[in-house]
């Protein structure tokens, strides 16, 4: 994948924003919206969630994750593995008034975390309109070099 | 949750349509999209897939799945469990043109089967415009009554 596609897998994140987070729950696989505060050029993701959360208990049992991101012609899926972190300093960088609105005492707060997504390998699908859609994908230089697959079967415009 | 919240699911995916499917696969999570065909009122969902492809092969080792619908206000996390279907008259009444699109060969034809989910609990939120989201879940009664979570943390609008 080019860098121009890593670009792209980026700017549809930051577009979209709101990422439904995937973990598994025992046997379960659960999802639920989560807003990302951050993303990096080379697509790690950034988080704020409460420490006592469901995320984090189901993240300190099994880091990896997949978190995905939607929208009427977009769709991004990154697999990676999640981390907690706790660091006031980091919290304090990444900190906004939005999420004051939900993380009440502010970046000092011990009941505030960071949630850190180290991003694998990213797929995404682009439909501006027809039935056929394009796939592509990446998987971070950094790693076993395994191959992302290409896009799966079914991606179509109903 | 009361009769309205499962029909607000059912119209929340009818409107969505393209849902990410998330299957174990090995260690990992992978997501891709996919489109529901038929959204029944209870919230099972019925979807076009490849035969041979990476869904199939996936569902085959672990039927438990979550799919996810999202768009800019509202989200659904359903959990369920995914079967593979072959059944020719099945196939032939969910079939519409678009699906000709990507499954060549027509409804008879064995590389296009049919992925039906099975939903046991869906979750969703919804945002219309503010910084507070909200949560509701349901669990289907045919199972053991588990109640759903609510609404976990994290979910704001930046």
């Amino acid at each position: 994948m080019s860098t121009n596609d890593v670009e792209k897998v980026v700017k549809i994140i930051e577009d979209i924003k709101v990422g439904m987070l995937t973990t598994r729950s025992g046997e379960n696989l659960l999802s639920r919206p989560l807003t990302a505060v951050q993303v990096t050029d080379d697509g790690d993701l950034w988080f704020f969630i409460a420490t006592e959360s469901e995320i984090a208990q189901e993240v300190a049992k099994d880091r990896n994750i997949n978190i995905s991101f939607s929208d009427k012609t977009s769709w991004v899926s990154v697999r990676g593995t999640a981390e907690i972190v706790r660091d006031v300093g980091k919290k304090e960088e990444l900190w906004n008034p939005a999420v004051e609105a939900f993380a009440r005492g502010g970046a000092k707060s011990p009941n505030v975390a960071l949630l850190h997504v180290s991003s694998e390998s990213a797929e995404y699908w682009e439909n501006p309109g027809g039935p056929v859609s394009l796939a592509a994908s990446w998987v971070k230089h950094k790693l076993t070099g395994e191959q992302a697959h290409p896009g799966d079967s079914g991606v179509v415009d109903l």
